[in-house]
């Protein structure tokens, strides 16, 4: 079986795992990658109840050599909205050297380079040119509650020198890059209650307060129509990037007409006047409503005044910024701007803090290294505006920087409709990995 | 079979006009209906392509004497939610001597009070003591295009003095009432387009519009938290009560504490300073949001900025306010309130005026008496926030007046979970259409 043959096959599994529906399918995942990994001498399922499983994987035959932490993600985001799929997102198909798919880039493809890379090596030498962890789970679209829990609580046998994860973007085609700066998140919801009942908008409308409208105008209170987010001390502890690092991004090559009609589509850009695209994405945290539930939203005529409504929100954060100072931040700006009548309640559903990584670590050098041989062009360091918690958990709990080396590219459609991986990436990318490793 | 044995039946039927699936069903009902005016010398479904059936049916057995036009609506509003019902919506139950179902009330209940009526009449004499056209719709809670076309269009063969319509409320429990004025509607969605896919919120946000947040920012553009409509223009028609009007009002019986805690279950009634509880809800405009579409509302956390949102929307009108008229100013409103990157669009889905009527008409005080007969209480004049846009339409079609003789009761939950008829208020319904019939 080709390594393209095996991404068929990951990606035909619908691990969706925020979807109780799909909790046989996520399982099926992480038994796929054990399978995958067992070629090393070590492997094993990591149950916890009610949580998916981590795939668990060591090989340590490389006596006095550096130990990398390889992490990845084997479940993927919901597919909807499915109607605007051009394939379905569970069947994969090739075009133009793409291959299409939810998880095709986030992150099953980038996750099998990293399986690849090791198995190719130990079927090439019979073993690794240096040691490694291998921890994949099934939980990154969701929380990553087991993780979270899991790694302080096994610091010592996950030891390493440094994670390397592959679950970003290169900053162009052709262009390699590593991400040395991550956002932050804090994703929660807004529970909005009015009436005891839904209530007929005729009869009731102009004295019954309506959980829709409020769930508008605390959204509105929170954020201006510059982007601004107006809840108070929530900048207070925003960094700026250094001169350096703003001087690095105005030098990249990137056209933002280009940008504005190929990737967001949408008429104008729009956020924080005076901050660059890079700095508003990457440098600048912001508010999105990802959803708002309540009411009647099927077709025709209902003329309801809802009873609750709830507003599904993010917060992306960036250092230093505290997901529990932010979240303390959110729920007094929204008891602030709750309107009359009704109650809200700001639910967390999860939080971790922006991370950084040091662009002079020597394991850094080497990655960079590694990207501009498989290429053939200088490595730029770039950051990333998403979030991948688990940066700052292998920072905090086991005091190694993460190496974030991204085969993505920015057209993938992440969490959209239609998300592709482009294969020379897949193939670049596991040779560029061998080349990592065999460097160390 | 008794009457209440037939309402059952009737109930029975899942007659959502709104919902193409259950098609069958409103026809059904259609039929159902035709069933029971069988008992008249013509009864005909009326069939218009792409639409749902009107029943016709009359008698004009009584020369010299007056015609009234018997109005009522076959079809129910959808039962969603449907997990906060007790009972099934469509298997109806009987608690308390209330039965519960959606349309129990609204309106088939009602309709049914006017077929039991004339059936009774004609089997007990033979014939009715004045002339009756009946005509029952299966479109009022879904914008009602068949008979808004064809009233116009058949103005000779509808010609009567007055209508009938039994599709409101008592002022309380054993308080008869005429409904002499009813608002008028503008149901609509606003459109919203931003990017032109979903987008990863980690990736694109701050730079990318999110229509849902551009729809919280329209909606709160239009409609302040006094409830008052910020729509240049909005109010410069509107016509206050008569003092004579507002001061019987202030008669009614009324605790605004029990109904804010029993009818509307919120922790504060909201609605413009400075207007009673029945200016709010019987004379003054409103704006409410039913439902807001787009993005992810399911369980757990999926980051996207949504590439459109869809609010869906509706304004109540009140006299002299000209739906066509309140739609451009709809329009202009939400293109000044639209933030930059989206566009909007506001698309109307129905609109009807408000209606009145004389209270001084001769078939009103029939009305009233034949009510204040059966209840034993004199009958108050009130108005209603609902729309019943037939009584315009009549009025403007046919030129004649709707009686509005209601026998629901505020807590009969229409278009709510729950919704039930007092069974009781069904009876004495019968009794007083008949005594109407028979004092003319």
């Amino acid at each position: 079986m080709t390594p393209l043959d095996k991404l068929v096959q990951f990606l035909r599994i619908p691990s969706v795992s925020s979807d109780p529906a799909h909790a046989a399918d996520v399982r099926r995942a992480a038994e796929w990658v054990a399978a995958e990994l067992a070629v090393l001498p070590r492997v094993e399922l990591i149950e916890a109840p009610g949580r998916h499983p981590l795939v668990y994987a060591e090989s340590l035959t490389a006596p006095g050599q550096p130990t990398l932490l390889l992490y990845g993600h084997y479940d993927v985001q919901p597919p909807d909205p499915l109607e605007l799929w051009h394939s379905p997102p569970f069947e994969p198909v090739i075009r133009d050297n793409n291959i299409y798919a939810r998880g095709a880039c986030d992150d099953k493809g980038q996750t099998l380079i990293l399986l690849t890379a090791v198995r190719q090596l130990i079927e090439r030498d019979g073993h690794l040119p240096c040691n490694v962890k291998v921890l994949i789970e099934g939980e990154e679209e969701s929380g990553g509650e087991h993780i979270t829990s899991y790694v302080p609580a096994h610091a010592p046998e996950l030891a390493a020198d440094a994670a390397l994860i592959c679950d970003t973007e290169m900053f162009a085609p052709g262009l390699p890059a590593l991400c040395v700066g991550l956002r932050g998140i804090v994703y929660g919801e807004i529970h909005v209650q009015g009436p005891a009942q839904d209530l007929h908008s005729g009869v009731y409308g102009g004295v019954a307060p309506n959980p829709l409208m409020a769930a508008a105008e605390i959204l509105t209170a929170l954020k201006n129509r510059d982007g601004y987010i107006t809840i108070p001390g929530f900048y207070d502890a925003v960094r700026a990037p250094s001169p350096e690092e703003s001087r690095a991004w105005a030098s990249l090559p990137f056209d933002e007409e280009h940008y504005r009609r190929t990737e967001v589509g949408a008429s104008a850009l729009t956020g924080e006047p005076g901050y660059s695209v890079f700095a508003r994405t990457w440098a600048r945290p912001t508010l999105e409503v990802h959803g708002i539930r309540g009411g009647f939203t099927g077709e025709g005529a209902k003329t309801v005044i809802p009873s609750t409504a709830v507003a599904k929100v993010s917060f992306r954060l960036v250092p230093d910024q505290d997901p529990a100072i932010v979240v303390e931040q959110i729920r007094t700006a929204i008891a602030a701007a709750t309107p009359r009548g009704v109650t809200a309640e700001f639910r967390l559903l999860h939080g971790a803090p922006a991370a950084s990584v040091d662009p002079a670590h020597p394991l850094i050098a080497k990655a960079a290294a590694a990207l501009t041989q498989a290429f053939g062009r200088e490595t730029v360091y770039i950051r990333s505006g998403g979030s991948i918690p688990i940066v700052g958990l292998f920072r905090e709990a086991l005091g190694i920087p993460s190496i974030l080396m991204g085969f993505g590219l920015p057209d993938d459609g992440l969490h959209s409709p239609n998300e592709k991986f482009h294969l020379p990436n897949f193939h670049q990318g596991i040779e560029t990995v061998k080349t990592f490793l065999n460097s160390l």
